[in-house]
């Protein structure tokens, strides 16, 4: 189709908004919806996300890509243009639990996700039988703490060899080396099983029943090398009480995660999401 | 201060964002919120609301909305310019439940409901005692089948003679006229006790009861000749059960209808609602 | 396993829950859970659901049943026995939407969900496959006019023969006839994808849309012969805003669709609900 | 009136049900909600709640009391009465914040809230200004790091003085000593402006800002000497987004935590809250 999005960060300052509609009309564009946010309008950063509509988007893509440096330059913009028609290719990891991925492949189907599902990786055997008749690649690749650096340099090649743009940890039981998160900038989303920054690490569901709350949530974040310290896209909470025992809580909990992990994976490939100081910015 | 909200309704077609953010920056003005939405980007109605800061804008004042009406004219556009400094002049009108107006009240005092809240009418002397002591004018009028023509005559010349901007329905539980309502188009806002469009009319809660529900809930509306038919500005709702009488419906809904009616309230005030084919658009 | 439930309905007096408790106590029972409501504790109804666990429950059954219908007699109880580890015989019908299908299917799977799912009924052939590769029983009887009556028929003697004890209508596109529902009263459960009483009927989505609402939502409900009356079950909402067109409302009303479904039917499957004068009690 | 609530704590084992519906009944008292909860049925403890409405409460409270003291016996039972129409009598701590303090007001006038509001006490003279008028004793206590003990033996006083039953911290910002607090298990509630556990101690707010979180939180929760780690009694959350300054959070958080900290004063009011192991257990 003819539909692009447009992503910019840039010190804020007046006429921005002016020289990329200006520019965007001058090429032909008609712009369909538009957000920005300034962290402070008189010495901040601003963030402006466009989706608009080129007919023949195509043969003009080069020309308006090329342009639209100039206008980059003027106001120091940190920018990227992305075409809506093509899917992002996208990895999912998961373990043993499979709801997430579930979710994910659901969505997929249905077509409310719209990626290219070019693997699943797993450090279990068990999700295959769920891939393989979907026709997905399924690679298990075992983990051990010998065997984890070998085993993340294999996951590595498959990443590279197919052109990932986004990998989904869809409870994936395993913590990322920094030299592997560091190779993917942004585009590691994790489901973390509590309401961040609450219970950080192993078990937070035997914790939020010790603690004894009210409510318990989920958290889907970029991942960062501090593990649960990334950036946080999307949390949500349920009710729960005295009578929900830790296999309660961890039933209920898997209907958030699978809810909020997939709204920050969509928000991700529909380029809604931009990063700053350990913080996003979602425009929905 | 220095800041103004510009509110556009016109066709779509290129080139609209181009010329309005290229006309601001043009004055000196910086845009600090921008928020747009199209019902078609090819054929439809295209809405925007630009919130901008510009230095010295009293003085500015008359250029920039003269000068403006250019822009408008090449583009068909309904539109409107708002100081965010100057308080819109607000009147609220009650009955014998006070909790809505005491919530305004409230969160007038506390600043966050920017207002002149000009007057307090009410067809009960009760709510006299609450406003007295905050030095907002009271007026008691009556209404009665027979005085009801009267009694609107009394309250338009009220209105007109403080040059009220916003009418504000907290739980007044008197209809208003055609003949009224037509004289505040879109400026009449009325929460209803209940989740339109189910129960419009009288005693929702008795009737929600009846039926059984497991949510009950309010909506803040404009005010339209159809009783409860006018566009729908916020609604929300709350979780009861078997064990809710129609006393504790009534309790519940009464936190319900005070926060549902409070955001309605502040969002018109701060020129976030367009409507269109009885709908609206609220630009957060 | 040794756990069952007691559900009672009856006029309320004192000394109801002394007998019953009693009764157990004498039979060997303790009672791990105990929920009751009164409708008005001088001349109302009172209803009861208590789960209890008695050693050797098998072999003490039919002595256990018998003699409690002479305390049913005293206070002229409504009551049953149910054994907690006897899975309900359940039924589904579908049409071409599967999200609710599919979220039962799934939660079922995982062990959520306990029954015996003995058959997948639709009017079109498409669930097939999704049913196929889990051996469960899947019968296409298309329904026209012309051929509802004999449709309903050999839908009948299917459940019938199946034994078949809950019915769930997930987005079963077809009304059923009074004379179907008489058969399973408080034994059908339907979802509606609107929250009742608002958008009774076809099309809500687009009626939602129309009459531009800021939350939609979706109704579990027992099926009686009057459309969309029925007891409600569970009810729950979900946030739209003016961007969302009716596509949108669909697919964001598909997941609340399919998680107020599940609850509904889990819930009937633990014995949690009773009903009287067209409402429901569901004891938590 | 003739209702009375009767609060158990016990080891769990069969009969207990039985004895104490039996032990009702035979005094006359018909039971109008019970509420019941097991740790573990066979090695656990037991909680339960009675309401229950006695003919001529008043004359027959000494006697019934008495003679349920055997019964306690039996099953070492940790017990008490109350009477519904008793009020509490309840002490209200406020700095300088006074949203929660107006809130209790508002709904204990209302008579939301069954209870005596026996004073206000703050560090602070602000709010007597809000307290005069409706005639409750409003004590200004100041605190500074050198006169603190002092200031709560003064407090201490001032609350036996007037036999309180419950203090409520309605945004006091002093932390009480453990002395203080032992002196009041289970009957001082104090509501933090977060979803504990994440954000304990000092400015939750600005720390959530800095976390960059999508929801923003308050709980409300029994004092210990362990600042902040009492058993919680309540908690809620709203949505927050990239456009929520530190200052929308306190703004957008007031809501929140009045809503909670009223539903937990209402809860103790009750007499619906039992405690243990740290846990609150609320029988709603």
């Amino acid at each position: 189709r003819d539909r692009a999005r447009l992503l910019i960060s840039c010190p804020d300052r007046p006429g921005i908004v002016a020289a990329v509609s200006q520019f965007l009309y001058q090429q032909g564009a008609n712009i369909v919806q538009s957000d920005q946010h300034s962290t402070d309008p008189s010495s901040g950063l601003f963030f402006m996300r466009i989706e608009f509509e080129l007919p023949n988007l195509g043969a003009h893509w080069d020309e308006l890509t090329g342009r639209f440096a100039e206008v980059a330059r003027t106001f120091q913009m940190t920018w990227r243009f992305n075409r809506a028609h093509v899917p992002k290719r996208m990895a999912v990891f998961v373990s043993k639990e499979e709801h997430c991925l579930l979710e994910l492949l659901w969505q997929w189907q249905s077509g409310d996700l719209y990626a290219d599902l070019v693997m699943v990786v797993s450090n279990h055997p068990d999700a295959g039988a769920t891939v393989a008749p979907l026709g997905i690649p399924f690679y298990h690749i075992p983990v051990t703490p010998e065997t984890k650096k070998d085993a993340e340099a294999k996951q590595l090649a498959l990443l590279a060899s197919h052109k990932v743009d986004l990998v989904v940890l869809a409870r994936y039981m395993q913590i990322l080396s920094g030299d592997f998160v560091r190779q993917y900038p942004n585009r590691i989303i994790n489901i973390h099983h509590s309401f961040l920054p609450a219970f950080i690490g192993r078990n937070p569901y035997a914790r939020a029943y010790q603690r004894g709350v009210k409510l318990i949530g989920a958290t889907a974040h970029y991942v960062t090398e501090d593990l649960d310290e990334g950036p946080i896209i999307e949390q949500d909470v349920q009710r729960v009480d005295h009578r929900d025992e830790v296999e309660d809580l961890k039933r209920i909990g898997r209907q958030i995660e699978r809810t909020v992990l997939v709204r920050a994976v969509k928000w991700h490939l529909e380029d809604r999401i931009l990063t700053y100081n350990n913080r996003t910015i979602v425009f929905r």
